[in-house]
């Protein structure tokens, strides 16, 4: 049976591989650790052999889609930004064709904008799953090591916004306030104390050290420590996020914990979409994009 | 020559030790990194022992004063916090009195402090600093790991807040947005762009992505990463300050590289205190209270 097409979703700490039948359904599916930090220079073209020899052998004319840090300079290779606003199309067009072993390779390429308050942003993969999350007026919400916020007009994405939320809560975990939390069964009570604590006077600086002060008081079991932070720090993202965007509700490409994490911040009628889902209607619709 | 006494700074990652003569001059100082974090329980005695022998020698009535982390729990004994409002008086009063060979060992208590919002707070070695710093009105600004701001009031400390800019400062100089920065011979035009990039909406997990962003844009030089990121810390340490304390002028208990950093964010005008001289002068101020 001849499929579609492959789907790669190759970032830096993982690669994610699907093949697509004709009628849109996944065929097969692969995933490793292989993200683009641990692949050498000049070694990206061996491991995609490897890994995808037995879809390649079934069809030697299907093409591979991928989207995400591959095309980034630390990747295989380098694809330009597109700037926004960028349609399914523009990124079409934007795409970086390669050939591996007669079988076409697309990069898609990432976006970049520049905000009316001077602030240049950019995204690699996120764009994509923009894209096929079924979201054509509106903002998108993309939690992650660096969470997204995309607003969607028409079809296209006209801005987008960065938050480093996770790669905070990363190095904060690592620290020494929540170096030697557990992380405890019930998320909920840290949670929601560190809500609270957001929306104290003092930012976010004051508000982190809480995670330490209150298990001194007695108020916070060192067990919920992470929960605090993480809720914390959503708390602060969203307080961003609307001083940008105001307040509407974006949807969500979220899988677990970030899509209870972030729904619980965003309260009850957050719809969410799963990532898988978005990547791959994503990837479908730029391939089809004239 | 007899002593007056013996003055240790013992903190988490440094153990400092001046001989104050009877005129308040220090005649000897010793200084290491065997913070309590390197100390075994049970080892404290036998280190002070080892590291002050020459001075206990020379006088056997000599009392010790020490004020810092060596009083937490995972310090030599712990010393219950005293609550604000506190006086010289009040931490002479919750010192711990211990004996080594015959001296006797006096360590500071802590402090600690409910805010009107329910925000619980502590501090240990700062108190001494700030009742040395010749502050009798107004606020105090202790940078470092946990940053801390002071409101005195007739020579008492009525309230204080933690601001955990240096422990983020950290810990983001070992997440990947600044791992490999380099640190620049002229730090001012990193900072410039960060105390910029702190004024714009978003907040400041926003700002922070800004210190990839504007590499990549081409408008902040790769070496300027970490000025950028401790400029724009450093004004939502600020910032956060101002919403609780007002706009009034701190004065900075501070050395190198901190003092310069803070005075660029505080404007001109802004009195520094030396931190070894404002210990020294609290430890005095303590020991001689009523």
């Amino acid at each position: 049976m001849s499929a579609s097409f492959i789907a790669l979703d190759w970032g830096t700490t993982r690669l994610r591989g699907w093949l697509i039948a004709p009628d849109g359904s996944v065929q097969d599916a692969i995933s490793s650790d292989e993200g683009i930090q641990v692949v050498e220079a000049g070694g990206f073209a061996a491991l995609l052999r490897a890994r995808l020899a037995p879809w390649l052998a079934r069809d030697a004319a299907v093409p591979i889609w991928m989207a995400g840090m591959v095309g980034s300079r630390n990747g295989w290779i380098e694809v330009p930004y597109v700037s926004t606003p960028c349609s399914a199309a523009d990124l079409r067009r934007g795409a970086l064709r390669h050939e591996l072993d007669g079988h076409d390779v697309w990069l898609v390429p990432g976006v970049s904008t520049r905000s009316d308050d001077g602030f240049f942003d950019v995204m690699r993969g996120e764009e994509t799953l923009a894209l096929g999350a079924g979201v054509s007026e509106g903002l998108i919400c993309q939690p992650g090591t660096h969470s997204k916020w995309i607003e969607m007009r028409d079809g296209v994405i006209v801005s987008f916004a960065t938050f480093i939320t996770g790669e905070i809560y990363a190095a904060m975990s690592a620290s020494f306030i929540a170096r030697l939390a557990a992380t405890p069964e019930n998320p909920e009570p840290g949670a929601r104390e560190g809500r609270i604590a957001a929306q104290a006077r003092g930012g976010v600086l004051r508000g982190l050290f809480q995670a330490r002060a209150r298990v001194l008081d007695g108020a916070l079991p060192a067990a919920s420590v992470k929960p605090f932070i993480s809720s914390l720090l959503v708390a602060e993202e969203m307080a961003g996020a609307r001083q940008l965007y105001g307040s509407r509700l974006p949807t969500l490409i979220a899988a677990p914990p970030h899509d209870g994490l972030y729904a619980a911040a965003l309260g009850a009628g957050v719809g969410v979409v799963n990532p898988q889902h978005a990547l791959l209607e994503g990837l479908k619709r730029i391939r089809a994009a004239a």
